[in-house]
């Protein structure tokens, strides 16, 4: 039986199980991060996108479904090489004063990679007519772009001051 | 003789090897694009950009200049992360009329970590006094915003509408 081609519908489908994964793997990286930051702004700023990021899942979830797919991630190279990036610097950085501002800037990579997706998601989603899911994709992409706002904001006044 | 504790412009001159490195994954990269996409406007963009990232990679070569460093790269787990998943699509869906839908979503999680690097070494580099090294980051983070903006009306208008 020859495969069925490959359309914008399976891509969809693929990026969602990528973005799934990555979710789950940012999720498992925060408090670690929350642990490490020495400002308590920015512990608190990634303790609170833990439980956004929790949110994130139960959505992604709710598209798994719209899709009638079980929800399932698939290894996602990207957010392994951004989160591997940012153990290095946690580790090259653990006793500097710009292990804050080290952090920050991998957490904002983070955030960009989740932008990019969500943007794409969001505009498959719209091609494919996949009404329900847009709502769910934009709130997301909206919490994403607001945490990076937060993000650059600690790093132009607080952090990045006190490193310099 | 123990080692010079790490500061910002440690973590200033880490992050600029790691770019020039990313940039440099990517010019490599960029021609393969160039072929593989069927539409001939999103060819052309790829081509275009590869002319500017090689003015974007000579912009780094000055920002090194200005730290009084040797340009050179270090290993991006991210970048090869980033276009791995690219390659990895670009084989699944070699012959998908949702081939090039692929390619650009590829290509924006690119730009997006460019933008989040440049954006962070911009501030970096206000912070640090390194008055000269802020307009040629600058310069490049406005080309990865505009290449960003023209991949999405690419992806929004004829792309997707055609592999939908």
């Amino acid at each position: 039986m020859p495969s069925q081609p490959k359309d914008l519908n399976h891509l969809f489908h693929e990026t969602l199980k990528d973005i799934y994964f990555a979710e789950k793997q940012i999720l498992r990286a925060l408090p670690k991060l929350a642990r490490k930051a020495n400002s308590r702004q920015l512990s608190q700023a990634f303790e609170q996108h833990r439980t956004e990021t929790e949110g994130q899942i139960e959505r992604l979830e709710k598209v798994f479904e719209i899709l009638g797919k079980t929800p399932r991630g698939k290894t996602c190279d990207a957010i392994i090489g951004i989160i591997d990036e940012g153990k290095e610097v946690m580790e090259d950085f653990a006793d500097s004063e710009a292990l804050d501002a080290g952090l920050l800037a991998s957490a904002q990579a983070v955030e960009h990679y989740e932008i990019s997706r969500y943007g794409t998601l969001i505009s498959w989603a719209e091609q494919l007519g996949l009404a329900d899911a847009v709502p769910l994709l934009q709130e997301t992409l909206a919490e994403e772009k607001r945490t990076d706002v937060l993000l650059t904001k600690l790093a132009d006044v607080s952090v990045n001051a006190k490193a310099a």
